[in-house]
């Protein structure tokens, strides 16, 4: 994973808010939740490259998720996840992203790595990355 | 329940965004998810009343829920809460509450009444309604 | 809602488990997910009835939910939840249920009341109530 | 991460079930859902360990996790989450983990690695990982 340490180093920006029940019984946000937060943005890519999000057509599968957790989060908070297609492969690629406070986007709250496959969900099968992600990554 | 149709009906609002992880097999948001949503409006309350939200001292605890569904709900949607108290009692009292789609506030996704129970978590007892929440009530 | 306190008046028992992450920040469960234990024991009628629960044909959908809320649930615990349908309509029924934790089936922790209405998916209409489940009713 | 590629590689064993709600909207068990798994089966090493599992005093914290999806779950499963312990450092531990199907303990569903920081919440800082800990570690 690389270094990028501040909201400007992502191409992507998504906008969240936290939710009450996104805590847990320590009182912070969930270790589980951010992997929400950072799918919920993954989501406006889909939309942008127009793939079904729905387990049908070819459209896109996560075949690995990491995350680093460096500070904790508390409710209510603004968030904002950044988000940069960092390589592309045969059949993969791979999303960086970061979560920043909205008021603090020099110091990120966790930083992760997606690696996504481009799945044939008719023929359950991986396919060549999609032609309107090449272009994304290139600009 | 009462029969309020329009966001106007209602004395606060709350305004909240979807989440892809709301949605569930059948592509649209969870049933139980809606009571999510009303608990994330419901906690602006906790703060406008100055109660500490973590099962300490005295606060405020839920008796009872029943959530109507009209419509279904897609993501992503922006939407809002709109939440009125409806009745004071002597430890208990009754919010009444209706999800809007931001672009259609004059005809509810669902509503709903929770009655909550003022408690004293330290003694583990119900108290007395709280003089904040009589004088919104009379407002 | 009747008042049915134990188990034993219910005629369908599920038994499920807590989660650590179904606590809240009050470090007990939190009230939405109850909602989401009597759905994954509804599941079970779904399989018994044979109807998908897939969001396509003829099945179900939740057309009201209320919840009592009488005691406070910990994790980790195992508990059990009770079910019986309590009314047939023309188009929609009722399931009435309880959850107990195992090692208590007199005394519920919640008691509940769902309202389901028989629903074509791909007409989007309500429909008669399924002979299977009137079946079951005269049981 | 090691290849462990079967139950009987890890030392710790924990059945869980599936919920209906753990679907999204692709009709299989979400991504984010696998890392509440691991943490209700981490819960039974912190009772293991005698630690507090609420934000206060010496327990742990989670400092990274990373997870391998090598196949799709549905609803419902019973499951089982193999763990062991595969480093300690000063003040941080690796545990890994695999995800089966109960059907099915040679061919992993997940792999996972989590990084546990021994952490004291009263101080807000690191602290030697525990002797119980070590002592399993070495068993």
């Amino acid at each position: 994973m690389t270094k990028n340490k501040f909201l400007s180093d992502y191409k992507m920006h998504v906008n969240l808010e936290t939710r009450w029940r996104d805590l847990d019984a320590f009182g912070h946000v969930n270790n589980a939740v951010f992997a929400t937060y950072i799918e919920t943005a993954r989501g406006t890519l889909f939309k942008r490259w127009n793939l079904p999000f729905n387990g049908t057509g070819k459209s896109l599968t996560v075949a690995s998720i990491s995350i680093n957790y460096h500070k904790q989060l508390k409710h209510p908070s603004k968030i904002v996840v950044g988000q940069s297609i960092t390589r592309i492969g045969n059949t993969s690629f791979d999303i960086e992203s970061a979560i920043f406070d909205e008021k603090n986007t020099n110091d990120p709250i966790t930083t992760s790595k997606v690696i996504i496959v481009c799945f044939d969900f008719d023929k359950q099968k991986s396919t060549p990355v999609f032609q309107q992600i090449i272009q994304d990554f290139k600009e």
